[in-house]
C-alpha cells in the first residue's frame, strides 16, 4: 500500500510518487496545516479545486479536542473532517513542549521551548526580548520532561496529561493518518550543546519506543516517519540521520530546524549528507518560498507550513511572480492597506485560482478584511494555497525536465 | 424590466415571478441577509448552489464602509461583491435610527429606538430589564431626527452624518440594487400613540420626498418600495397602506412589524385588506418559519430575515419537518450541545443541503463549534438558508396546487 518510488532526480533534488492508502502524492509536495481537522474557513471540496494532496492534523489539539475516542469513532481523520485524501499527523511533542506549556497565559511558544534549558542566560535573554515588545510573560512550568515521559498541562482546560513514546503511537493509531510521526523532544537553537546532546539521545530512545510499539499495533493503513533532530551541531545532526535511516522508519522527518535561513540551510546540508535517498524527506513546519528551494535541492520530498493560511486571515495574500512576487516582497501584499481600497483588479491578476478566476476584486476583499467578514479569509485562504499548489507544480516540472534552476530564478530571481 | 406577474392564488396567498434587470424570483421568496455585501462565511457560489434567489444588503453599513463611492467604482454591488442575481438595499433609516445610536456602547437595538419616544416610562421599564440582564445602558442620544433630516453618529469612528430622504436614494442609486427602499422612521409598540401617529405622518413625508428623487435619479436598472409604518394602531397602518398604495411605488415593504406574534398578525391582517394586490408586498426583517406561514396566508411575497445565518454561527441548525423540526421546538436544534458530540449522521438526516449531502456530521460540526472553526459556520450557515429554500419551495408549490393548508400542516403541525 505504502510506496515511495522516484522517478526523476536533478541532483539531489527529486521528483516522485508517494502512495499512500488514501492516494497518490506528487512529490515535492505543500502540505497545508488542519490543526483542529479542519484546515481554517475553507472545506475539503476547496482543497480538492486547488488540488491540495496531502494534509497534516495536530495530535496535540485533536487529543484534547474533542478527543480521540470522538475522531475514531468516526472511523478516524478522514472519515470525522470528510477528507478523502492522504493525512499526517504530527507525534503531539512540539506542541507538547511549546503549547501544553500555556498559550493561554501569553506565553510565546519559543520561550517556553526553553523552559527546561540548562542555558539560563539564554533564556532570560529571550524573556527580556519578550517583555521589550510588550508580550506578557509567565515562567510558571507548565510541561515536565523526563526520560520516560512527558507531564504537561493542556492549554484548554488546565487539566494534567502524561504522554509516552507508545501513549503518541496509540493515539495516532487511533487518529487513523496515512503518515503519523514519532514521539520526539524539539530543541532549538537557544539550547546549548549539552542540553541538546541530552536531549537527542533521549529522542532517539523514545523513537525507538515510538517503532516498537508502532510496529506491535499492526495497523497496515498507516506508516512511520522518524525524526531527526540535533540542534545547530552538524555531529548531532549526522548522528541523528544515521539513527533514523537505520532504523525501521518508512521516512524521514528533519525537526527543528525552524531557526534562521542559514543554519536552516547548514542542517539540511548536514542530513543530507547523512540520507540513503530510498526514504521520503518530510520536513517539519518549514514552508517559505525560499525555504522550499533550499529544502527541495537537498532532497527534501515533502513541506508543511501553517503559514500561507495563518497570513490569510491577516489580509496578507502571496503572489506568484507572475503577479510581481519576489524575494525581496517574501511574495506578499497585504490587502487591507488602503492602495488596494479601489482596485478592481483579482488578488492576483494572472492567478487563476478559485478566488481570482471567479471575479472576486482587491477592493472587495480590502472591505471584507476591514469589516472582518469570514468570506474574506476564506477567499485569501484560497488564492494562497494555490499559489504554494502552482510552486510546487512548478518545481515538480523543472525537476523532471532537469530545469529546476530556472524555477528558481523565476521565483527567487 | 420589472414586472411581477402572479401566477396563482388560493385565497390571499400568492405565487408569482418578480422580474428584475438580474433575473427572475419565483415568489414567495426568502431574502437572506448580505449586510456588508456578503452572507456571512459564504460565497455566492454557496447562494447559487442553495438556490437563494436575492440578497438584501444594509445601504447604512454600506455607506460606512467601505462607502458608497467604492462600491459605484465597481459598478454598483453587484460588480462589488461579485452576486450577479438580484439585490435589495434597505433605506438605512432602521440602522441609522438603532445602530446609529450606538451598538459599540452596548446599547440594544430596541433601547435606542425608543430614546425619542415621549412616553418615558415605557423607555424606563425597557431600560430596567436590560439592566438587570446585565447589559450595558446608555442614553447618550447618538441620533438626532427632525421633519426635514436625521442626524447620526457612526457605530465604528464616531464621525456625525446627516441623512436626508433624497440622500438615500442618491446612496441607494449608486450602491446599484435592484430594489431599492424609501426612507421611513421606523416606530415600535412601545412608542404611544401620539408619537406614532406623528412620526407616520414624517415618514410620508419622507417617502413622498424619496420617490420624486427617486424618480428623478431615472435610474432604469431599478425599482423602489414604499414601506407601510403605523405600529399598532389600526388607523394608522390602513392610512399608510393607502398611502403607498396611491403613489408611484413598484412595491409595498411592511416595516415596524416585528413586535410579538399576535400583532404582528393584526398588523398583517390591517395592511392586506388596503391591498390592491398588483404590486409586490416585502415584510421586512421578519422571517421565522411561522411568520413566513402568516404572512404568506396575508399575501406577502418575500420576506427578508438575519436570523438562518445568526444563529448558524452560534451552532443552531434549522430542521425540516423531516428531520424533526416542529413549532415546538422552533425548528432547531443546538449543534454544539454534548449530546451530539459522537453523532454521525448529518445536520440533517434527510436534509440534502451542500453540508448534509456532502458527509459532514453532527459530531465533526460539534467540533468545529467548540473550536470555534471557521469552516463550521460555513457549513451551518448553508444548512439553515437551504432548509429556508426547501421551506419556501414547498410553499410555492403548495399554493399553485391549492394546498397550502398541507404544507402549512406539515410544517406547522
Amino acid at each position: 500500500m505504502f510506496q515511495f518510488n522516484v522517478s526523476h532526480f536533478q541532483g539531489k533534488a527529486r521528483t516522485g510518487r508517494l502512495s499512500t492508502p488514501h492516494g497518490e502524492i506528487l512529490t515535492p509536495a505543500f502540505v497545508p496545516v488542519g490543526t483542529q481537522a479542519t484546515v481554517k474557513s475553507i472545506r475539503p471540496r476547496d482543497l480538492l479545486e486547488i488540488k491540495s494532496q496531502l494534509l497534516i492534523c495536530n495530535t496535540y489539539h485533536l487529543y484534547l479536542r474533542p478527543g480521540v475516542d470522538v475522531i475514531s469513532n468516526a472511523g478516524g481523520l478522514h472519515g470525522f473532517m470528510n477528507w478523502k485524501g492522504p493525512i499526517m499527523t504530527d507525534s503531539g511533542g512540539f506542541q507538547v513542549l511549546s503549547l501544553g506549556a500555556g498559550i493561554e497565559h501569553g506565553v510565546g511558544k519559543t520561550v517556553k521551548l526553553f523552559a527546561d534549558s540548562t542555558d539560563d542566560s539564554r533564556v532570560e535573554a529571550l524573556v527580556d526580548m519578550k517583555k521589550s515588545r510588550g508580550e506578557i510573560i509567565t515562567k510558571e512550568k507548565f510541561c515536565f520532561v523526563s526520560d520516560e515521559r512527558i507531564i504537561f498541562k493542556s492549554h484548554l482546560d488546565g487539566t494534567f496529561h502524561e504522554w509516552t513514546p507508545e501513549k503518541s503511537m496509540e493515539i495516532q493509531s487511533k487518529l487513523g493518518a496515512d503518515i503519523v510521526f514519532a514521539l520526539d523532544e524539539c530543541t532549538s537553537p537557544l539550547h546549548n550543546r549539552e542540553y541538546t546532546e541530552k536531549s537527542l539521545h533521549r529522542s532517539h530512545a523514545w523513537e525507538e519506543r515510538s517503532i516498537v510499539k508502532f510496529r506491535k499495533l499492526h495497523n497496515k493503513a498507516q506508516e512511520i516517519y522518524g525524526i531527526v533532530q540535533g540542534g545547530p551541531y552538524e555531529d548531532l545532526r549526522t548522528e541523528s540521520t544515521k539513527f533514523v535511516e537505520s532504523h525501521d522508519f518508512f521516512g524521514v522527518g528533519i525537526g527543528g530546524a525552524l531557526v534562521n535561513k542559514t543554519v536552516m540551510e547548514d542542517i539540511l546540508d548536514w542530513v543530507s549528507k547523512g540520507l540513503s535517498g530510498k526514504k521520503p524527506v518530510h520536513l517539519l513546519g518549514i514552508g517559505g518560498i525560499d525555504d522550499i528551494f533550499a529544502g527541495v535541492e537537498k532532497g527534501v520530498d515533502s513541506f508543511d507550513c501553517a503559514d500561507p493560511t495563518r497570513i490569510a486571515r491577516r489580509g496578507d495574500i502571496l503572489l506568484s511572480p507572475d503577479d510581481g512576487g519576489t524575494r525581496k516582497n517574501r511574495w506578499r501584499a497585504n490587502i487591507a492597506v488602503a492602495e488596494f481600497r479601489d482596485d478592481l483588479t483579482p488578488l492576483g491578476i494572472n492567478c487563476g485560482c478559485p478566488s481570482c478566476s471567479e471575479g472576486f476584486s482587491k477592493s472587495y476583499v480590502n472591505h471584507l478584511m476591514w469589516s472582518r467578514e469570514l468570506t474574506g479569509y476564506t477567499l485569501t485562504t484560497i488564492h494562497n494555497l494555490f499559489v504554494m499548489e502552482k510552486l510546487m507544480a512548478e518545481i515538480r516540472e523543472g525537476i523532471a525536465e532537469n530545469k529546476l534552476e530556472k524555477v528558481r530564478e523565476r521565483w527567487m530571481g
